[in-house]
């Protein structure tokens, strides 16, 4: 059986975003059965848990002993057994990869930079200066996702991969914005990806982990 | 023939660190040839390149009319065919691609918020004001990847793989700084992996590219 780890308790803004989300979400799209493990505050910290996970993060991934981290890496590991996730041909499952760590590397750092500065240090007087620059970059970034998107339902085309699992994860950290969404083409990818039956499960089973906090 | 693209010339600061080092380093660990598309400036922004690269940025990679971008993704697909690279091994494999995207999502956004104060931003005064947090930051990160790598050479145990091709060039990227070389064990850690001659071979040729600029 696979369990994965989660907070059994975050504050309201970051409810539906902790990126257990995209474990849950891919085992849904591959449709492989999991349990949760619910870490109290603090947990994170103990050494039990940071021999598993050196930076304190959720979620891992434990099978029969084996142990992972790293959302991204979990999702690529869960794509080697569904076709949903990862194509078989060689050049179709290097391009999702590819759009897996764009979503990691190219675009959710410039992301998570604007959502920081509002979410942790909007009163900070370094944040009020840096924002209109951040912003900036990360909205560059966003016309390039958007041309290249252009006119296909998904990053490479017709077909829904782990890319566009990662990337939409990552395009929702801003939803408390309408930087990502004032753009129609990525506003309707976003629309399409979270309207998959997967996502709804995943996204629900998340919420209702947090209904079970003390 | 495997072609990537580099750029023909970079500031001083930059050269030895752009990312087809990466690239040019795997290549060199699995023993394939390849030659250098070298870009002029502007090339990236042209719509033929982005046509390939959304961003604009370096490397891509090029075989038989495959393309490739994001240099994790290229990585990983140069790891598929050498197990200099990627183990064998389910498991291990899946362990050395959780260190490749722990480098570029846990540990290269908190390194880049500090390269980029200092290399891009240092007169201004958001930057002078954020530079003590960012630095924090990372160093938390740090220390929790230290006390991970332990007392093994490599991060997954006896043999490198190509999460410590991505580590390290991630933390090389504050070479301008003792932040990451302050630590004996990472310091130790850079110093063997870059002893290996594929790195050397790699980071020769990014930096003899540069002497043909114009």
């Amino acid at each position: 059986m696979i369990t994965i780890s989660a907070f059994r308790w975050v504050p309201p803004f970051a409810r539906g975003q902790v990126r257990d989300l995209r474990v849950r979400w891919a085992l849904e799209e591959a449709r492989l059965p999991y349990r949760t493990r619910l870490l109290e505050q603090g947990d994170q910290d103990k050494p039990d848990y940071r021999t598993l996970q050196p930076f304190g993060q959720v979620p891992i991934f434990e099978e029969d002993g084996f142990v992972l981290f790293e959302s991204g890496a979990i999702v690529l590991h869960i794509g080697e057994r569904s076709e949903a996730l990862l194509p078989r041909d060689t050049q179709a499952r290097a391009r999702a990869t590819q759009w897996l760590i764009s979503a990691l590397n190219s675009i959710e750092p410039s992301v998570m930079n604007v959502a920081a500065i509002d979410l942790f240090y909007a009163n900070e007087e370094w944040a009020k200066l840096r924002r209109p620059g951040a912003v900036e970059f990360v909205q560059r970034r966003l016309s390039a996702l958007s041309r290249s998107l252009g006119d296909k339902p998904y990053l490479d085309g017709a077909r829904f991969t782990a890319g566009d699992l990662m990337m939409t994860t990552v395009l929702r950290i801003l939803k408390h914005t309408d930087i990502v969404t004032r753009d129609g083409r990525l506003a309707a990818y976003i629309e399409r990806c979270t309207a998959r039956p997967a996502f709804k499960r995943a996204l629900d089973a998340q919420i209702d982990d947090f209904k079970h906090a003390a």
